[in-house]
C-alpha cells in the first residue's frame, strides 16, 4: 500500500475515539441502524479523516503531503509539484492567477489561448479581467477534430498582441486535447521564453505522459503506439495533470507542476490556498499518490502493457468498411470515425455508434458527436474489454454501408463542415471580461445569429465553448449549436432552446 | 440506500464496459496486482464515475442531481441548493462574487465581514477587489473567545461605512463561530435588509441546525441543549453549510443556499461553475445526499438523541473542579476550559489536555490552544465514546489543582489577554486587497512589530487570521502569534520563524 494510503489505514485501525471532524466520525453505523446502506462509501468513510495531530495541511505542507508532494515532482521530473483535490480546473486558476499577478495591474494584459482550451481558462480570465488572444489549431477535415498548434503561430501570435500593446501573462496551450491530439510543447516554449512569457501546458488529458514504455521506439508514424514526453520535461513553466481522467485516480484529483523562473511557486501556491478548499479531502490525496506512486514503480510495464492492447485493437479493426479509427490520437485516446456511414438507408453518427455500443454491447464510450465518438484507454483496462471493444465495432461493421460524401450530406452526418475555420472563428466585440458581467437577455437560439453572446457555449464534454461572452453569434456558429442539440448532445448555455446575448445598448443586434 | 448512492451502485453492478473517465476504470485490481493494496480507496472507486448516460451534470443539472439538490434545498427551507464539492471554500467565493457583482464595478466596494470569518472570506475580498471594514464580536473573557456580533453594531457599521462612501456588497457573518457561538441572524438579516444589503451567512458549523428535535424547548439557559433554527429559515440570503463539519458528509463537502431577491441563484450558479471543478466526485456528491436524506428522515431522533448525549456528558463532568465546560455553546461543539489549571506546579494547557486526552485515553480532539481545548459532537456519535470522553476528563481533573489567576499569570495559560480588544484590533493603513498583491520581504517575527502584514496570519484551525496583509504587525498581536507558536498551534503566515511584510516603500517601519 503506499504511503499516505498506508498512513490512514492505520490511523483507522487505532480505534481512536474521534470528537473532531469529519462529522460522520468515520462510522457508517448511524445510517445502517437507520435502515440505509452506504455500501461504497462505508470504506470511504473509514479512512476519511482531517489535519489530526500526525497527520498534515495540504495548504502548507510539512510532513506526509509534502513527502508524497515530492514523490509526485519526482516522478514527473519537476521542481515544484502539488496535489488538486478540486480538479484541473484548481491548477488552471491558480496557474493564470499566478502569470497574470507577475505583470503590473497598469498594463493592458493578455492571455494568449489555444481556441479549444478548457472553459477554466476564460473563467480564469475572466477572474483576472485578462484580455483574450487566440491560437487557433489547424483542422483535420477527416476526421472533423482540431489539430496541433502551430509554434510558428504562437510566435505570430506574441507579435500581434504585442504591437496592439497588450502585455502577454502566458500562454495556455491544452495538449494532448480531448480528442488525444499533441502540439510540439517543447518548441512552443522556447517561443514563449524568447519572450519572457511563461507557457502553462493544460496537459490535463496527459497525466501519463512522460513515464516512457520503452523510450525512442517508434510507432511507424501512427501517434496510438507512442507515450509522448511530458511538458514538464519539455520545458512548459506550468503544468497540469488530471490524474483521474488517464491515471487510476479518484475523480476530481489532479496535480500541478512548477517550473523556471517566470511564476514562482510560491505565487502559485497563495491562489492554490484561495481556490481550494481549506478541508481538502484524504482519501482524495491518497488516491493520487497512490496512483503517481504506481506511474512512478510500474509505469515503464504498465505502458507497454497499454500499448500492446492498443496494437490488439488495432488487429481486430483494422479492416473494417466503415468505422475507421483515427491514428493522430495519442495511446489514451480511441476516436472511432464513422463518417459517411449509412444504416438502413440512413446517415449513422458517432452518437448512434455509441448508442449502439452501450445498449448492445454493455460498452459505455466517454463522449460521441455527429462524426466520430471517442473511448479512453488507460493502463486500468484489460485485454479482455479492449476484445470486446473490437468485436463489438466489428459487428457494428457488419451493419453498416459507406455512403458517398454527396449522399452522406445530411445534417447528422455533416455537423464536420461547420468546423470551416472562419464560420467557427467569432468576431470578439466586447472584451470577454468585460461581457462575461453585463447585463443579458433571453432569446430563442434561431434568433441568436447577430447579437453579442452573454454566456459560454458548447457542448459538454469536453468543455471548450465554441462561442465565449463578447462574440458575436454567426449563423455557422448558431446552425453548429443547433445540430448539436438535434443530436442529443449536451450543450451548456443553451436551456429550453433559450441563450443569452447582450442586453441592448451594448447588445443591440449589430448586423443581418 | 439514497437515491443517488443506490443509483452509483446499481450501475457499478450493472458490469458496464468503461472506455471513459475516471482512469481507474472503478477497479483497483490493477494495483492488487502490483502487490499494492487500496483498501478502503477501493470500494470509493467501485462508485466513482463521471457524467456518463443517465447521471447528471453538476454545473446544468437536469436529472438526478437536479432532484437530489432540491431534496436539500426542502431539507433547509430553502429556494435553490447547490452541492458542493470544492467545501465551504467554493460556497464564500461564490457568495461573495456573486454579491460583489451586483454593485456596479464604478462604486468603491466593500464587504463588511465578522472579524472571526474564515481566510475564505478574505481570498473572495482580494479576488473581487473589495474594501473591508469590520465587524468585531464581543469578547468573553472567561473563555478566552470571541463571542456574538450584535444587530447594532451591524446597523452602525453600515451607517459608518455608508458615510465614507462606501457601497455595501455583502454582509459576511461566521454563526455559529468555530467554538460554537451562535449569532442572531433574524435580527441581522432585518438591518441589512433594511438597506438592501445581501447577509451571507457561514454556517458551515452549523449544517445540523433547524432539523429541530422538540420544538421550542428551553435549555435552562445552556446553549448546549438546544438545536438553533438555522440561517436560511431566520432571512439570510445566501447561507453555506459544511456537511462534513457536523453531519455524516465526507470532507470538503458542502452546500450553499439561496434566498431573497437581492442576490439571483444564476448569478451565484455562475460563479460555481468558475470555482468548482467541472469533474465532480459522485461519491462525495453521494456523501451529500445521503448525510442530508438522513437528517430530513431522521433528524429530529438523532438531534434528540445527541442532545441526550450532551446531558449525559454535563451529567459526568459538572462537579469537576478544573475542568469546566462553556455553557454558550451550541450543542455540536464542546468547550473545555482548563483556564487556572495547574499540573505538578505547572500551568495546565488546553493542548496539554488535548495531548493528555490523545496519549492516555485513545481520545482525539478538534482543536486545542492555551487555555481551552475544543472537541465536537455530532449525531455519528456514541453514548459510550461520551462517557468515555467524561470519564478521561474526569480523571484528568483528579491530577489537576486550581490556581488563583495571579499565579496562572504565565506565559501558557494567560494568552487568552491577548484577545484585550485594542490590542488585538489591528490597523489597516493600505486596502486588503491591494496589500495582498505588494512586494514582500521576509523577516524574523520578533522584528515583525511595526510593519505592515503581506500575509493572512493566525491559527489553522480554525483558519481565521490575527493579521490580513496591509495591516499593522502590533506588539500584541505579535505577542499573541509568538504564544500560539510556543504552545505548538499550527500557525499560517509564520515558516521557520520568518513572517511576510510589505518591501519598503510601502512596508517601511512606520512606528517604533
Amino acid at each position: 500500500m503506499t504511503e499516505l494510503l498506508s498512513r490512514l489505514t492505520e490511523y483507522a485501525e487505532g480505534n481512536m475515539i474521534p470528537f473532531h471532524m469529519p462529522g460522520h466520525k468515520r462510522d457508517p453505523g448511524l445510517f445502517l441502524a437507520g435502515g440505509e446502506d452506504l455500501q461504497g462509501l462505508s470504506a470511504l468513510y473509514g479512512i476519511d479523516i482531517t489535519e489530526i495531530e500526525g497527520f498534515d495541511n495540504l495548504h502548507d505542507p510539512e510532513g506526509i503531503l509534502k513527502e508524497a508532494e515530492e514523490r509526485a515532482a519526482k516522478a514527473y521530473g519537476s521542481a515544484y509539484t502539488h496535489f488538486l483535490v478540486n480538479g484541473s480546473t484548481a491548477g488552471i486558476l491558480s496557474a493564470v492567477s499566478a502569470a497574470a499577478s507577475c505583470a503590473d495591474l497598469a498594463e493592458k494584459r493578455a492571455l494568449l489561448v489555444a481556441r479549444n482550451c478548457h472553459k477554466s481558462v476564460y473563467h480564469a480570465a475572466f477572474l483576472n479581467r485578462l484580455h483574450l488572444r487566440y491560437l487557433y489549431p489547424s483542422f483535420d477535415e477527416e476526421y472533423g477534430i482540431g489539430g496541433k498548434i502551430r509554434p510558428s503561430d504562437v510566435r505570430e501570435a506574441i507579435r500581434s498582441a504585442r504591437e496592439e500593446g497588450l502585455f502577454i501573462a502566458g500562454i495556455v496551450i491544452t495538449s494532448p486535447t480531448y480528442e488525444g491530439i499533441v502540439s510540439d510543447i517543447g518548441a512552443i516554449a522556447t517561443e514563449a521564453h524568447e519572450f519572457g512569457i511563461p507557457l502553462i501546458a493544460d496537459e490535463a488529458h496527459g497525466a501519463h505522459f512522460g513515464f516512457y514504455f520503452e523510450k525512442g521506439v517508434s510507432g511507424g508514424g501512427d501517434a496510438a503506439f507512442v507515450i509522448p514526453e511530458n511538458a514538464v520535461r519539455l520545458g512548459a513553466d506550468l503544468v497540469i495533470h488530471s490524474v483521474h481522467k488517464t491515471l487510476p485516480a479518484p475523480t476530481q484529483t489532479a496535480l500541478i507542476h512548477i517550473n523556471g523562473d517566470i511564476v514562482s511557486d510560491d505565487l502559485v501556491r497563495k491562489y492554490l490556498r484561495i481556490y481550494q478548499t481549506s478541508s481538502p479531502s484524504y482519501p482524495l490525496m491518497a488516491g493520487i499518490d497512490a496512483a503517481v506512486s504506481l506511474m512512478a514503480k510500474k509505469g515503464p510495464d504498465l505502458l507497454s502493457r497499454m500499448i500492446g492492447m492498443r496494437q490488439d485493437l488495432q488487429s481486430g479493426i483494422s479492416d473494417l468498411r466503415c468505422i475507421k479509427r483515427c491514428p493522430y490520437t495519442e495511446p489514451g485516446k480511441i476516436l472511432i470515425s464513422v463518417k459517411g456511414a449509412v444504416k438502413d438507408g440512413v446517415p449513422y453518427t458517432g452518437k448512434d455508434l455509441s448508442d449502439e455500443l452501450r445498449k448492445s454491447h454493455r460498452i459505455e464510450l466517454e463522449m460521441a458527436c455527429g462524426t466520430y465518438a471517442l473511448g479512453i484507454l488507460t493502463v486500468a483496462d484489460s485485454p479482455e474489454n479492449v476484445k470486446s471493444l473490437a468485436e463489438a465495432l466489428r459487428r457494428i461493421d457488419a451493419g453498416l454501408s459507406f455512403a458517398s460524401r454527396e449522399s452522406a450530406s445530411s445534417d447528422a452526418s455533416s455537423d464536420a463542415s461547420f468546423e470551416d475555420a472562419d464560420k467557427m472563428r467569432p468576431e470578439a466585440v466586447i472584451p470577454f471580461y468585460e461581457a462575461y458581467g453585463m447585463d443579458y437577455e433571453e432569446i430563442p437560439l434561431s434568433e441568436a445569429a447577430g447579437r453579442i453572446a452573454a454566456e459560454l457555449t458548447g457542448i459538454y464534454p469536453p468543455g471548450s465553448p465554441y462561442l465565449v461572452p463578447g462574440e458575436v453569434w454567426s449563423e455557422g456558429i448558431a446552425a453548429r449549436v443547433e445540430s448539436d442539440i438535434r443530436n442529443g448532445l449536451h450543450t451548456e448555455g443553451v436551456r429550453d432552446g433559450l441563450v443569452r446575448v447582450l442586453s441592448s445598448p451594448g447588445g443591440q443586434k449589430r448586423f443581418i
